[in-house]
Order: C-alpha cells, then structure tokens, then sequence
C-alpha cells in the first residue's frame, strides 16, 4: 500500500519480525528528495513511537508530519505499538496492557517474554529493516513518540544515544515506575522486582547518568486530562535540571492529549530533529 | 466534545435536524481569529462535504484543514454524508447507497423521500444553524468536497450561487446521470426519471445556464482507480469551456483518491476560496 502525500510516498508495510516473532506493520514515509539523491546519499530518518491503543495507522493519517518532512527531506517511520495476535490469555483485554500497550520495553514474565521484545524491534531490527529498504543515513537518526510512545522514545533515546542523536516527545510517560500506567505494565511485562524497572524509566535513567547530547523538547497540553496522574513531566525536568541535560518543556495551554494536539506542533517536532540531524 | 487545533478550536456536535428528521453530526473548526473579533465582525465559512462511506470524522482527522484555517481565519463546517439509522430495509448493505451515500440531494422514491433530504440539509439548514452558533458571516460562504462531495459541492454551488460564492472539489463526481456510482444512487433516490436526474447534475446544470461567478477550482489524482470509470472530469470540463465558465482542472501526477491525496492540496483550496471571500 502506498500513496502519494505532499510530492512523496507514504507508505505501509507488513514484515515478520525475528524481535517479536511475528507479523509486523509499520509505515514509512519517503519525501520527494528521495528521487535525486547523488550516488550514496542519503536521508535523516526518524523513528515515531505511537500511544497506547494504537497502530502505525493513527499518526500515519492525522498526525500531519508528511508536509513538514517533505520539506526538509526526512524519512518518518512509524512502527507498530505491540505485538498483535499472540493468542496469550487476556491479549485484548485492556486497553493499557497488551495489545498495543507493549511499552517500549523487553518482557521478562511469562508468557510476554516469548515475543513482547519491542526495546529490541525498535533499536535493534528495525533501523536495519529501514536501511536494507530505504536510502537512510544511519548516523542521522532520530526517535520521537507519544505518549507511552514518549516514553519509549526518552528512554531508548537516552539508552543509545550513538544510535539516535536527537529525542523529543508529546505529551510523555516520564517517569513509568511511579505512575498506574507504567506500574501496570511494568509489574505486568517486568515483575515485581523494581530494580528491572529502572531501564525502562526515563526519569530514573537521567538520575542514573544517561544523557542525550542535543536538548530535549517535550510539548505537553495543560487540557491533557492525563497530566496530573499518568504523565507529571515536571519529575524529569527536575531530574534534567539535576544532570545539566538541556531540556525544553514547553506547556501547552487548552490542548489536550488528542491528535489535534499533537498536529498543532507536528512541524516543530521535526524542525527540532533536523537541527541537530542536518547541521552537520 | 472540543479540542485546541493550531490555535483555534475543533468541535464536534450532535444536533436534531428538521430537514432529515433525526440526530446530525457535524464538525466546526474555529480559527483562533474568532477571539478577538469586534462587535458585529464576522469570519467567512466554507462547507466541506465528504465522500462515500465517510462521517464527518474522516475529513477532520485526516483533511489537514486545521492550519490553514487558522492562518486564513476561516471556519470549516464538516457535516455527514446521510441520514443515520433510518431502519429502512438495505440502509447499510451498500457503501454507495443509504447510510453515508446520501449524495447530497432530496429523495423523491420511498422511503428514502421521508429523511434522505441532504440538499435542504445543507442548502438551507446547515448555514441557518451554524450562523445561530458560530459567527459566521453567511454573505462570505464557500462550499468544496471530495468524490460525491465534491459532486454536492459543484451541484449545491451552482444552483445557489448567491449563497456559496466559491466552489471547489477534490476528485468530484461531476456527471452522476453518466456513471455508476450516479445511476445506481439517483435510480433508488430520484426513479426511473432521467429528467429528474439532471438537478443534480453538475455537467448537466452548466449546460442549461447555471453558473459560478468565481472560477471553479477541481484537483484529480490520476492514479485515483475510480478515475476513469466513475469520475471523468473531462466531462465537467467540456462543458464548462463551452458555457464560458471559469475553472482549473489540475491532474495530479501520481495522487490516488485517499486522503493522503486531499491533505496534500487541502491548503490550495483554502487558499482558493479566500481569494474570493476574502477580497471584498
């Protein structure tokens, strides 16, 4: 499946995964640029990491990034938000665990273990999928999302920054070990050792040394009705502040955690990628 | 239900419709121009009419109309595509007919004839109920769709030339009477009666004289696959030069039917139609 979208190729595609075992869909989108590249050259690419209840096909339809990528010359990659079709007891049950609400994270309980390995999809399979396909630079990567997506992003952007160079997020998870969401899952995926949480939570990361080199951006909606009790971005702009991670949060005034929200500043995001990914 | 878009406010709004006898849905966007009007200043208004199988929902996530309203300070009224839940026997067997096909006109056959009354709907309810809540300046009104709202928008501009100023379609039906997707819809709507046929008709309404004083603008992909079969905006065209009628015909190299397609020329129709509105 593919479609023309502001001069390039959005486009949707289905691959078996070795991480999680299985059927994947994500999408990519191509810009123009894409069809005049000199021999060897090649394009930033950013990897989107969509909330729960999602797939690719949320932010690939209303998350407006083809116009602004299309005019800097970026390759979007939206990836899938969990493993689908596991057949474990309870899959579909909830909306936040399971089926799209893998968290970024690889699952250690039974029966998740087996293929919720998303950490791995995202940061080991996936950008070698991308680029045997697509002509990206793979030293000009960067990772954004949404969300739980937003979470995924900070801490596997904080977790490999050699990997990926610039990080930014709406709306975030930021600190999953303290809040319901990310106490579910991670009990859930993880155990209740909380120990083996802390790889997976951006806030403790940041305490525990691990550093981006560009500044971070974070949009957040004041409107967001899960603000106060699932997101809190002030703990990690306290814990950046602390580690002299240069950060930016910006507060968002009326917008909510809805796609109207994340479209509205769509094209900042990806300005702020192509700073640090295009200065060179 | 509302959400902040680009500054301006997304709403969507159940009402009690006198013109289909039963519960509407539609979506308004409000720029954020609308704030900080003065007394008695109003803002201009185009009416988007969606295509086959849509709701209201489907343009609004995915039109990308949100920035350029707001840029503009225009409002953008998103209505759905038929009577719902009517319990006539097939409502719901055939994406091209009943529920979500309503091809913005007023049924004679029965039992349609009770509530399939779309033309009234738009033509002299929608405008009434939108300038009793929004403020809308109703002598700068625009009307513009895609597929079989594209089909309602050059049908419902052209009769009515002194309420919606500027016209524009993506991927219009523009000769119903000629092609399947018309036949079938005007045969169970409208009878066996060509003749009743040619109301809605927008190739067939600009051969007998009506008329839009601001060119009419129409874009088609050409690798849209009901191009050739259902489509044919050569049709529209043919007639239009004959009849000294302004109107660009822009064939998008490449672009299908989707709303990748829509989104991408979303802002050239906007533009369109404030160069019109906007003028005065």
């Amino acid at each position: 499946e593919a479609h023309l979208s502001f001069g390039g190729t959005q486009g949707v595609y289905t691959h078996t995964s070795s991480a999680v075992s299985g059927e994947m869909e994500l999408s990519v989108y191509v810009p123009p640029q894409a069809d005049t590249l000199n021999t060897g050259e090649k394009l930033p690419v950013l990897f989107y990491l969509s909330g729960l209840t999602c797939t690719q096909e949320n932010v690939t339809g209303k998350g407006g990034f083809q116009q602004t990528a299309a005019e800097l010359g970026l390759i979007i990659v939206c990836p899938d938000t969990s493993p689908r079709c596991t057949g474990y007891a309870g899959e579909d049950d909830d909306y936040d665990f399971g089926s799209g609400a893998g968290f970024y994270l690889n699952a250690t309980e039974s029966p998740w273990s087996e293929t919720y390995k998303m950490y791995d999809y995202i940061v080991d399979e996936l950008p070698a999928l991308i680029a045997e396909n697509f002509p990206i630079d793979t030293d000009r990567m960067g990772v954004f999302g949404h969300s739980m997506g937003g979470h995924g992003a900070l801490t596997i952007g904080l977790r490999n920054p050699d990997l990926f160079k610039s990080i930014s997020a709406f709306s975030p998870i930021v600190a999953p070990s303290l809040v319901p969401w990310g106490q579910k899952a991670f009990t859930g995926y993880l155990g209740k050792n909380t120990d083996a949480w802390a790889e997976y939570d951006a806030t403790a990361l940041m305490k525990v040394g691990h550093r981006s080199a560009a500044e971070i951006l974070i949009d957040q909606g004041t409107a967001d009705p899960f603000l106060a009790e699932h997101l809190q971005p002030e703990l990690f702009a306290e814990a950046c502040v602390k580690a002299n991670q240069p950060l930016q949060v910006r507060m968002q005034a009326g917008y909510d955690h809805s796609y109207f929200f994340i479209s509205s500043f769509m094209a900042d995001h990806l300005q702020h990628h192509a700073k640090t990914l295009m200065s060179g």
